[in-house]
């Protein structure tokens, strides 16, 4: 497994890294708007424009068996072996789907990652970890299955919703956040990092690399890789209280609010230095807007977090803290009272 | 994985077994001829009798895409998680597809295998081959996923017809001859081990340890796995031809057969002795008949082995043969004049 940031034109280097990899047949899996978008764009690769497509239903909608289904049978049609690829080419949606038809395709082939949102670079389109929607529940049917690249390349970013870029962005502050401080400092200055292809593209590489090293170390998610999830207790909170209310919010958004509470218990706990809670703080609030929460919501986000089944054990809470920037201890246990005090500093502070 | 042979009755030792492993949930997986005659006799054991229980459609018929997702609505019905476990109870479509809806719920859960035909228990139930036919495509569809424990129970084996015992005995001779001289010697003598209970499950267990060790040093059969491919180029070649002329064949009687050419390329080829093919020769034709295909055959035959997706390379038979009892070697390439030759002599031994 290997990212590589493209720094020049990606649709010559796709052929590259594809051809390098030998496979008898490739079979590209996109979704509908992607198909409109992006590839045209990459019409000059002889591996995109000459490889069966398959194209599904654009979101969450078509994350389901019937897409893996199409999925499989268009390999089938193309006489795919356990030597050939699936190049998926889209955003969290198609490289989990894909992948998870991929790994299940005579008992597993190759894929390679071209993802073509921030988001979907930074977070999905590397860790193997591949999934499908079923009976309404997210990522149910899955697999841990590793690409054998990922192909990062700003070219597709340039067309996303701001909105869209900065939730991918969370993910990458959460990151540097777990492990490297001199690249946390970077992405303080989101405008210096957006603005110039080339560093973002770097720093895309970078936090996909932290990534890579990670789940190399824990591939099935058993301790290490649950510092990825740093962030993520209190923000899937803030997500499910969001959506059971009928309001959107970005994946993005709702981790960067949820680090705040995390660093506020890493202070209280760990001896977090409470001037980088500062500093956390108004880069959240310039960026992701206000607290999104109120003081009459705390008791159900703690239920909320007590009901996760990612980050929760036995009804509690286990949190990702940091004892300092790029120092992580997984599996804090966190008693309701100095929950209910953290996201109560953290309304004050972002209110 | 350990595969562990119940001296005793068994359905007290499942619930041992299982208990140990400490799931939350437990769903049984079975076909509905398994759920007539042998779960009765497992009534006692309070996991098979309280758990929720799966059958699907017996035979490779139910080996199908419907039949996992009935086992994963049954998982999600029962409230599964990570940490539960699904126990097959079956032969080798049941192991096979309840490892495969094991292998996918939720990125993978534990599974438990107690086999109910001696081919289940030492080929199928073990070495996490999992997986399911799709498109009229046997096993197209599937995953590498070992199994936690296979309980191996001589049990079930009393109900079962005297050729399906062959065809499982055979993967036993098939196993002894790659790995221990000792145990081959003990199976050519079939009514000592079939006859006694203790003899017979020893045995089994022992073919079940030595496949377990080859699968843990390749689980994806990069390279040494395909030990257990002997007999099987020739052996899946007179299979795919009865089947072609509609006459029926057991699996094991196919690889009983398949495995004297290869024991004739051996010779031929690596000087293994010609005493223990004589050995074989007679083995086989006293427990499982005269030959298989005639002269006119042999072309028809080469042709299949060279198109065997499985045992073949660039359209080349490729075969697994012995220096010695115990000592194989993978990969071997044989002219088409060499494999004539060996069907000619596996012919006339046989005839």
């Amino acid at each position: 497994m290997a990212a590589k940031y493209l720094t020049t034109e990606p649709t010559k280097q796709i052929d590259t890294i594809v051809e390098n990899l030998q496979p008898d047949k490739v079979v590209v899996v996109t979704d509908m708007n992607v198909l409109a978008k992006v590839i045209p764009a990459l019409s000059s690769s002889r591996i995109v424009s000459e490889s069966p497509c398959v194209a599904i239903t654009p979101g969450e909608e078509g994350k389901n068996l019937q897409s893996v289904v199409e999925v499989w049978k268009k390999l089938e049609e193309a006489g795919a072996t356990r030597n050939s690829l699936v190049l998926n080419i889209g955003g969290g949606v198609v490289t989990d789907l894909g992948g998870f038809a991929a790994a299940t395709f005579k008992r597993g082939i190759r894929t390679v990652n071209f993802p073509t949102t921030l988001l979907g670079a930074v977070d999905a389109a590397t860790g193997g970890k591949t999934g499908i929607d079923f009976n309404g529940l997210k990522n149910e049917i899955g697999a841990f299955h590793n690409p054998s690249n990922v192909i990062i390349s700003v070219l597709p970013f340039a067309s996303l919703p701001d909105e869209e870029v900065m939730s991918g962005y969370a993910e990458m502050i959460k990151t540097a956040l777990i492990a490297d401080r001199s690249l946390y400092c970077r992405l303080l200055n989101p405008d210096d990092v957006l603005n110039n292809d080339d560093l973002l593209g770097e720093t895309v590489e970078q936090c996909v690399r932290i990534k890579e090293d990670v789940v190399a170390q824990d591939p099935q998610e058993k301790g290490l890789r649950k510092i990825l999830n740093f962030g993520h207790t209190a923000g899937h909170a803030f997500e499910s209280l969001r959506i059971s209310r009928g309001l959107d919010i970005t994946h993005g958004k709702a981790v960067a609010h949820g680090i705040l509470p995390a660093l506020i218990l890493s202070n209280m706990l760990l001896e977090f230095p409470s001037m980088e809670v500062e500093i956390y703080r108004n880069f959240l609030c310039e960026n992701y807007g206000g607290a999104l929460i109120g003081c009459k919501d705390v008791k159900q986000v703690i239920d909320l977090m007590s009901a996760d089944k990612k980050n929760a054990r036995h009804g509690e809470p286990l949190f990702t803290l940091l004892k300092e920037i790029g120092e992580p201890v997984i599996n804090c246990k966190v008693d309701s009272s100095e929950l209910s005090e953290a996201l109560e500093i953290y309304i004050d502070m972002c209110g």
